[in-house]
């Protein structure tokens, strides 16, 4: 397919996973690796050794610390997670995920995994486009990191876009600096009560706007509808 | 689907490989694991640490000493390997063995996996069914060990396998027993030369009949037409 496509690991635990993922996204062609709050040190020596021939994939890894600014670039992010039951996220199984990317020419898109032990968090969860989830066995159900990983990369092998490039999707830091504009708009206002609803509440509201891909022009024309709502106008 | 499966790791080389095959196996519900020749002693501690939720398979593995041994009791036995090139030998994409597997109702197969540096012999390549080779990117084409038994277990849940039951297949000891009996009466008779086509000459006759199924009766039929040639008879 003609997208470029980045992995994101959210505070990964183990050198080796990083490496063996990197190696997995270097079977498969896919070189943009990046790395948030690693736990250890990086460059990380142990990521070095399991990468193999998928060396230059670890050297040329990005950095970040925070998941935000790693998928600030990207026009679709979509997180791996068990089934999400508390979240309101779109949920995709990964054999589905072809025919996800073939009805839409995203140029960059990326896939979110969290960490060894814990996965993501539900703040995570809620910046992400959606969620993807691997059917496993109930009796074993956790993949290892570089597995879950490699399986997406596999997966991703299948897509063949032929669709025409359609209107250019808005990058994710343009849909986050408007839902940091809508959610600072609602604030002012006591949008968000009561106070333990808070953060459920913003997470809710990113979905709506995060579920289906916006254009720039969505999001220029959404600025404005915001901004005009929050104006002192006229009372009806 | 209805269809045993048995995983076989060849001389595999690092522990921490057999146990994350172990537990790629257990994500997908696959519980039978054959090793032979491990080249460090068994049982294997970085095999059980790796394995995390698997231990049950691993502690259950078999070990045997020779992949004929090791397959011995399955109907088919697929090696993974690069496309190869030297061999005659029914080779698919992995991609493609769902509906292999579809149109076939096996009740006991077997993956076979080679070491991590040198993968399979031509001679254990030969006693196996047919191969299946995994499309990577030229410019890192060697996937980790444990990662090839990941996607094999991966395609394989997406066989649902509705065939009725047709005639039994032949254990794959029982089409190794007719082919040793057909070696020996063909070495007798000074068939294979000169000698250093030898190891291939043997290598394509296997191919003749490891290449598609054999029921019981094929096999009993084949031993009477074999026996039936060797006999000293009247000269036509």
């Amino acid at each position: 397919m003609n997208t470029d496509i980045a992995v994101i690991l959210c505070r990964p635990q183990l050198g080796e996973n990083i490496g063996l993922a990197a190696r997995a996204m270097g079977n498969f062609g896919i070189k943009d690796l990046r790395i948030v709050c690693p736990r250890d040190p990086w460059p990380n020596t142990n990521a070095i050794h399991a990468s193999v021939s998928a060396r230059e994939i670890v050297d040329k890894a990005g950095v970040f610390c925070s998941l935000k600014e790693a998928i600030a670039d990207l026009e679709w992010a979509l997180c791996t997670t068990a089934r999400p039951r508390y979240l309101k996220k779109s949920v995709y199984a990964l054999k589905d995920t072809p025919s996800l990317f073939q009805a839409h020419p995203f140029k960059k898109i990326g896939f979110v995994f969290g960490p060894e032990q814990a996965g993501l968090t539900n703040e995570e969860i809620s910046l992400c486009n959606g969620s993807i989830y691997i059917e496993t066995s109930p009796d074993c159900p956790s993949l290892n990191l570089s597995h879950a990983v490699l399986l997406c990369m596999y997966e991703l092998a299948r897509v063949t876009n032929t669709h025409p490039i359609q209107e250019s999707s808005a990058e994710m830091r343009e849909v986050f600096s408007l839902l940091s504009y809508l959610e600072l708009s609602l604030e002012k206002n006591g949008f968000f009560s009561p106070e333990e609803k808070r953060d459920k509440m913003k997470q809710n509201l990113r979905d709506i706007f995060l579920r289906r891909p916006l254009s720039v022009h969505d999001v220029n024309t959404l600025f404005g509808v915001f901004r005009c709502l929050g104006k002192p106008g006229d009372s009806l």
